[in-house]
């Protein structure tokens, strides 16, 4: 993948080439307005940022996919039903609450709608919402609504930058991708740290671009690259209920050679994937395992699945410990749940190059397992050391692009193959999620 | 369950317990030797723990359940085979290596079977291996058949303990449970911290009786046992390669109420599973999740394991913070990727006695909040805190048995239910995984 050749020493040095790739494809703006409330269910002020993403005029060329966890958000709800509606407008986005199963949740996105449609000259039904954070919580609906204009009197061409950084919450650094294609481009953003093994799509993603590419090719064509993509990682194995991809264009730039489309969609979908568990939360090591040989895909990818999301497997990897034995157990604790039938006799595995298993057996030796640790060492994305009062947080603002561990797991017997990518499990992780809320 | 109703506040009261449960059933010896040696791969000397669990005369009345992970380690494919054999004599097993996957494994452990035969005057065929610890390893096969007389010679009746103290890995205490059924007696003892997902069996769990149970009834008996007590049990979705449940009756006792000797049979089951998940790698919190009203046992159980098994809400729970909205998104995940069809609309939750969840919709306020948390701490079995290099580790030497968070999902919609136990995840699992082999 070609994101493995960044390579950036400083955060500014990231921030530059972040600069570089955000200019907004013709025929939007973004915009931006924070704020702060008291959620409904907790007495302590919270922080929240509205973000505005607008098409100068509405588009029939729209797409969009969401989580397949079956108690989604409202928005989520929406969504689906827009995907119906002849245009879209607007994506209107929260953070910091996701408004999953809260009281009144469909109601309190309609009433955003509403007012993102007044503000921007819309109707309701041209505006998608967005939201991400605490599960549970109900909106501040009428502190979002009197910020609304704000949000719209920032509008501006020019970068989405500021949309990139308005729709995080626990990630670490922002997120752009882009693609020339033709005279025009693909600029994506995302949004996603943690609760990530998407099933469709990932926590919030959106793709603009002012390729005149019609609906009825735009979605089986996202429908494709998020398969190659978003629903090949995971961080931590969860799925969210807000997990959501949108993909506009804006008409601007004449085009018809959908293939030469696809694949800049694609690779800016796999970038911004490889990006959201490289920002993982509490991710010190990206792991990324193909998985060739197979009897089809979809056994390539679960398996690959399965070593990413084995926490025994990823605690090894946490203390470059090459405990392959933990990487076998994962494969074999897949299959013999789940495929008990495939031939597992011809399966060979390689680590960092290193062969670590043949025939049935182990291939190690002291030179070897010196080698698997160089290689896991090589790979952290940054050193672990606990603050004085026990607390682990990751100490960068900039992600090694260049550093993964690469496992190879071959089947021998199919044809079919996948790559996954995962991330370890840290003392970070538990550090930013048991105590998420306070 | 019964075991929750013990209480211990000192490793000395537990300790007293313990000898008080362990009276051997008649017709069993067990003997230990402990010894130090070089790991082939690894040229730091280790430490091994033989044990062995010897009949006074081979019994045909013996049942033994293994893993279903598709790796599994070379003792489970020689017990396999053991299945079909008239009569077993003696189970012998060793800590620190598990044997799996190793060159020349299967060839090992009839060595150490050979040499055990010899030591007791059995044959080959009528001894049992099992073995635990690192996966890939070779055994050390010369260092253990060296030893093999001492252990032979430490055989006495009387107690159970030195063999559940033998078997340990990275076990806080052993686990021994018993059930006096007519007059003879069950009594078993488990091995197991982590890895622990069991499919069809725990990782190793010996269960002696006197009690004179054919094996036609004592297999089918065993099988319930097991799916009703290690299958319903998760400490970190991780399924060893070496689990393995064997029960063995001496037949000293005549009786013929199988009724009651299964209902004995599985309180020994239920209670030593407990115990595993009590002892779990960096477990602070028991989780107890009763899934009422479903379709399906099997999908009971499914959604039990999906919450104790969900990272996101496992840490909170660590943290003592009730975001039951990771609650609902673990249950959400499984659903929407496995059982999509399940009507959820009536799905209500309590935990701690609280209702959290009804109507599709939160019920949260402040009071409940401050309820939930303090449920939280009263189940806490230890303060966390690390060390000044920043490791973790449970500073407990015995098991906190009365406390548990209790969770109760109701789906309304059919007559099954099903009890799930698990842990929650815990600086103290990652210090004790990141560097288990070093």
């Amino acid at each position: 993948m070609p994101s493995t050749n960044l390579t950036f020493t400083h955060r500014d040095e990231h921030r530059a080439w972040l600069a570089s790739q955000a200019a907004l494809p013709a025929g939007f703006r973004v915009g931006c307005t924070r704020f702060k409330f008291t959620p409904h269910e907790a007495p302590k002020p919270a922080q929240m940022t509205l973000t505005l993403l607008a098409l100068d005029e509405p588009t029939t060329a729209f797409a969009a996919m969401f989580t397949r966890n079956a108690f989604p958000g409202a928005p989520v709800l929406i969504g689906r039903q827009r995907l119906a509606e002849p245009k879209i407008g607007a994506v209107i986005i929260n953070n910091k609450i996701s408004n999953v199963c809260a009281p009144g949740g469909v109601d309190a996105s309609e009433k955003i709608c509403a007012a993102t449609a007044q503000a921007l000259g819309f109707t309701s039904a041209q505006i998608l919402p967005s939201s991400t954070g605490v599960i549970g919580w109900r909106l501040p609906v009428e502190a979002m609504i009197s910020e609304l204009p704000a949000a719209a009197r920032a509008l501006a061409g020019g970068s989405i930058l500021p949309a990139a950084e308005g729709i995080v919450t626990t990630d670490l650094y922002p997120k752009i991708r882009r693609a020339e294609v033709g005279a025009g481009s693909i600029v994506g953003i995302a949004k996603g740290a943690g609760m990530i093994e998407p099933n469709m799509a990932t926590m919030l993603v959106y793709i603009l671009t002012d390729i005149a590419v019609p609906r009825a090719e735009l979605r089986p064509m996202l429908a494709r690259a998020v398969d190659a993509s978003f629903n090949a990682i995971s961080v931590d194995s969860d799925t969210s209920t807000s997990d959501t991809v949108v993909a506009l264009s804006s008409g601007r730039v004449p085009f018809n050679d959908w293939s030469t489309f696809e694949r800049g969609l694609h690779q800016v979908c796999r970038d911004l994937a490889e990006d959201v568990v490289r920002n993982g939360e509490g991710v010190r090591h990206v792991i990324r395992v193909t998985v060739k040989n197979t009897a089809s895909l979809g056994l390539a990818r679960a398996l690959g699945k399965a070593v990413v999301n084995g926490p025994l497997f990823k605690c090894a990897v946490a203390g470059n410990d090459p405990n392959v034995g933990r990487l076998i157990q994962a494969i074999g604790k897949y299959v013999g749940a789940h495929a008990p039938g495939t031939n597992l006799s011809k399966l060979s595995a390689h680590m960092g190059g290193v062969k670590i298993f043949a025939d049935g057996v182990f291939q190690l030796d002291p030179t070897k397992e010196s080698a698997l640790v160089a290689h896991l060492k090589a790979a952290e994305l940054y050193q672990s050391a606990p603050s004085p009062d026990g607390i682990f947080s990751a100490p960068i603002d900039f992600p090694p692009h260049e550093r993964s561990v690469e496992l190879e797991i071959d089947i021998g017997n199919g044809a079919a193959s996948a790559s996954v990518i995962g991330g370890d499990l840290t003392h970070e992780y538990i550090s930013e999620n048991a105590d998420y809320r306070s």
